[in-house]
């Protein structure tokens, strides 16, 4: 077999060391990459520090031949990406024209403020690369090669950055280097823990050919599975891995949410499409998470009307109906309040569904009764409504995840006609 | 000045190679050694592959002095960390009485169903090293030495990993390590560029000790500054940063959101808590993502009242009362719009202040004269209503997380009087 390309990525910037931001664009990079074909052999995140970037160069000119270095291009001192690679690649700083013209309009036009020399630097670039002009941004990517190896350095700003992935750096690859072909099929299930469903499938599992690959991806209380392969030939792979994966959804048929990559919220959205039909949440404790997956996606607004988020009790009263009898006796996180607020959102915004959601998110507020992480979940169309109660054991933030997913798939099996 | 003890953060999995899940557990584990005064030298991402994993070990435990390894620990085929750290270090397999006991219980008593061989197996654990019993999970931590090296291998469990860390990692390392110091202190500014914001501190930027480091760090069109400094002594450290701090914030005081490292919704709770008021949302392209962010922190119940998403325009004539005129004249997406939602929402959930947003968030619904990214924000009190229009030029995702950062950030300046 052809030997695939391996990738490094190579992140730039203290925060990533210090835990202050959280690293979106090499996951990004990653599945770009991979799309043509190319392995990521490693990610390395490094400081704002000239010894650590060096060394991590040199094992990735080293060992790949293709490597993504993202931030450190910006206009302020903690910036030392761009004379690093100027004075690695020994070349000297050059302006760069069409990004200056690009740099003045943006001060110009857009921010209607004058440019400042800071700025201008910014149309600097080692004459020793290619330059790979930034439409989108005042800080350019840049191109070097040494040793058969492509390396890319790009700024770390998330949309600047997937701007230049796309129009620049996947073309020029795709151009210059022979491709391996890597392949994944991914399906989601519910309703299984990961030691059953594994259990469940050893026999495929153990027969999987050595170029195909089984991971499984705990996904918010549900468990993904996805098989990954490599070859040398797009179609000689795709069949062998469209027929394993058929294979495979046979054996989870029971548990299968999707089989495709996608959030259990799109497939939500698809099947809701798909008959024309509507829904609305009413929401006390996950306080519009379930409304923000609903219509994160374009496309959203044929299916979802819109939430009223009862955070306070009164609201759930006023809003919602819930007869103060019930708060006073049974209390918010109830069945009755649940199936009360899912009647009531569907009927008041004149929708098919309806989600409501009421619970003890963290990290205080539990009772003897009502311990932390009780939540009850109701979902309605015109014929019923159905609620049922889970008990979560994570922190506040990943409660409201889970809660929102929950109360997502309790409407997809409402949908369906499976509860 | 002493050494500071260096650290590697070593995150397993392919899913991390492909970008099929975002890493957090790094950011975590880097805030958490650096609180005691341990410098993270390098984050790497290796996939599910002896070769991978044992490169990135010896160069770790070569160059480092705690090595943090998670994830591979789980119960299925591709889960290789165990018996490859029990090779690696010359052990052999041992059951580890009080995890299987644990264990036993969550599978009957917890999960209600019989252990499998499966889950027997997460008990054993190499007998060269020390088990950190894992009472949050089915998979035991564990440590390692090797030539001065301590290293700890963790379940990828967000949560799990957590607890580990909390209760077993960061006690072991203070005990048995002799720590440095690193401290920070962070402040948020808006209404300023990074670039005119360095240029107004360049005196201060140019005088800094070798020991401090000053980094900008954009985020949701703000900027924050952090300061970080290394040293022996956490008393002189910390006089040395408190001067610098007060010193950095009289340069950006016109611009200064918060001199604590926190998001801006927990700025705006505090605020609003410390004079017992209250807000509510009335959201329409942000989906419900503004509620999100106001009762994503504990303790959110005592200022936010809840929403309203009114995505479709039906709910904002019926549940927000602006007219059909307005909607069929200027539309949705316009001042006149969001001014009746802020006044409505806060007359209707009764609450001292409103936020209302409504925009074009892409990839479509644009015309010619509202073009993508076009957003209007209003927010209101009993005196009056404040609107401002912004035009974004991100992806949908990010456009909305940025909506609802201006939004929360004009609630901040009306709470103030300076709007």
């Amino acid at each position: 077999m052809m030997d695939q390309i391996q990738a490094t990525i190579i992140t730039i910037g203290d925060e990533l060391l210090i835990g202050q931001v959280i690293d979106t664009n090499s996951a990004y990079i990653a599945q770009k990459l991979n799309s043509i074909g190319i392995n990521v052999h490693q990610r390395i995140a490094v400081g704002d520090d000239t010894t650590s970037i060096e060394a991590a160069l040199d094992i990735a000119i080293n060992k790949t031949q293709v490597v993504i270095l993202t931030g450190g291009l910006g206009p302020t001192a903690d910036d030392i990406t761009k004379p690093l690679l100027n004075n690695y690649f020994g070349g000297k700083m050059i302006i760069h024209q069409p990004t200056l013209d690009h740099i003045s309009y943006i001060f110009e036009q857009i921010h209607k403020r004058p440019m400042i020399e800071r700025n201008r630097k910014q149309a600097e670039v080692p004459d020793v690369c290619e330059v790979l002009f930034n439409q989108t941004g005042t800080a350019p990517g840049m191109l070097f090669k040494k040793n058969n190896c492509l390396i890319f350095s790009l700024p770390g700003v998330p949309h600047e950055m997937q701007w230049l992935i796309n129009e620049k750096v996947i073309p020029i690859i795709q151009e210059r280097l022979q491709l391996g072909v890597i392949a994944h099929r991914t399906l989601l299930t519910s309703g299984v823990g990961e030691s059953f469903l594994a259990e469940s499938i050893i026999d495929f599992e153990n027969k999987l050919p050595k170029n195909i690959k089984l991971a499984y991806l705990p996904s918010y209380g549900m468990v993904r599975l996805r098989l990954t392969g490599k070859g040398e030939n797009a179609t000689i792979l795709n069949n062998q891995l469209d027929s394993l994966f058929a294979e495979l959804i046979n054996y989870v048929q029971a548990y299968l949410v999707t089989d495709k990559d996608e959030p259990l919220e799109v497939v939500v959205g698809r099947l809701l499409k798909a008959q024309n039909q509507t829904v609305a949440t009413a929401e006390s404790c996950t306080g519009g998470y379930i409304g923000h997956l609903l219509s994160k996606h374009a496309g959203s607004s044929s299916f979802y009307t819109g939430s009223v988020v009862s955070y306070d009790n009164r609201i759930k009263t006023e809003f919602l109906d819930v007869p103060t009898s019930i708060l006073q006796t049974v209390g918010a996180v109830s069945k009755e309040a649940v199936e009360q607020m899912a009647l009531a959102i569907r009927a008041k915004m004149k929708t098919d569904f309806g989600i409501s959601v009421s619970g003890i998110m963290g990290p205080s507020g539990q009772t003897d009764e009502k311990p932390l992480g009780m939540v009850w979940i109701g979902v309605s169309n015109k014929e019923k409504v159905v609620s049922k109660v889970f008990y979560l054991r994570f922190d506040r933030q990943k409660n409201i995840e889970v809660t929102a997913n929950q109360a997502i798939n309790l409407l997809r099996l409402l949908i369906i006609n499976k509860i």
